[in-house]
């Protein structure tokens, strides 16, 4: 079967390791791509055009949506952040599952664009673990820190969109369970009429 | 977490080699368990009453349904089967997933009366295939294996209810492939609720 790659979001407070996890995926298995956002904001240090970001201009950012060369986009704070539509639809062309990190705004539209995209979603295992990921780091301020505590306890009112929950206690068992969740999209009975009607035909014609 | 075990039915067709897949699964896992239906029909040489079904009469199934100690039940030709509710109840609480080898019609009504019931359903590659094996096996006439052709045919009509299509074309894959899409179903968002809450107060209290 030559079957179309599957469409998978990623979301997840931060600190639940969704950078590791996304790292240790693609390095085990080859049949991912993971999609690069573009974004006006500037890069940060250590971070590298194309492979953090697209970083593009104001009017560079326009010109895309204008030209429908986006699949989502989304605001925060001043800068625009979204999913170029033509690496997705080659990927998934050649069969690649192409996963999209992105956040919840960005995640409910496209669920709703396409509705069998698979929307994952990272936890820690439970919230004290999350608050001592952010504090162990040792590179945010106590300030920038609270304010990701409260921001996730907003992302939490909208985690019952997404199609599942990940516990993410160890990595390796992690990046495990997310391989089998978004291999077994493509036994789903919506991603498999076509084999379906070819069964019927055949039974058929016997 | 201390999750109830999840409810899964399992058919497909007939030579889709459903029977060597269950036993397969029930020795490499130990977290499942496997309902037997109560019928009325009479036993076949080598069958155990208890292991293949729990044989009983017309009388005593009937006392069955009236006392509601059966979660689904039909009627083939002139045989009633039905699933146990005591055995299927106990087993979810214990935490074990429970499979249930039944057809589509009682597929169905489990469905409605437990929505977050997993419906697999079991295929071979392809219909010749399926012919192969139902011809292969020499204990069937003919008559018999045109029959069983025919019903497949009819069984194809109502695979669209099914949440997974699995294609058994290698016994051991398959198994691994039935083990991960059921244990994938203890991190649907719906099975996580609990968690979801926890997490929310821990938040909100930190």
């Amino acid at each position: 079967m030559n079957q179309q790659g599957i469409l998978v979001v990623i979301s997840g407070f931060s600190g639940a390791g969704k950078g590791t996890l996304m790292r240790a995926l693609m390095e085990k298995y080859d049949k991912y791509a993971l999609s690069v956002s573009a974004t006006t904001r500037q890069p940060r240090a250590g971070e590298v055009d194309g492979r953090e970001y697209f970083f593009v201009s104001q009017e560079h950012f326009k010109s895309m949506v204008e030209n429908e060369a986006l699949i989502e986009y989304a605001q925060y704070v001043d800068n625009y952040y979204g999913t170029p539509k033509d690496y997705v639809e080659k990927q998934r062309s050649a069969g690649k599952d192409v996963i999209l990190e992105i956040e919840i705004q960005g995640a409910l539209k496209i669920k709703k664009k396409f509705p069998d995209t698979l929307l994952l979603f990272i936890t820690p295992p439970n919230a004290k673990e999350l608050k001592r990921r952010l504090v162990s780091r040792g590179t945010e301020s106590p300030d920038v820190i609270e304010a990701r505590l409260k921001r996730a306890a907003e992302e939490a009112v909208g985690i019952e969109a997404y199609d599942y929950i990940i516990i993410n206690d160890n990595i390796d068992d992690c990046v495990e369970e997310l391989h089998h969740l978004i291999q077994a999209q493509h036994s789903k009975t919506s991603n498999r009429l076509d084999f379906i009607n070819e069964v019927r035909n055949e039974l058929n014609q016997l």
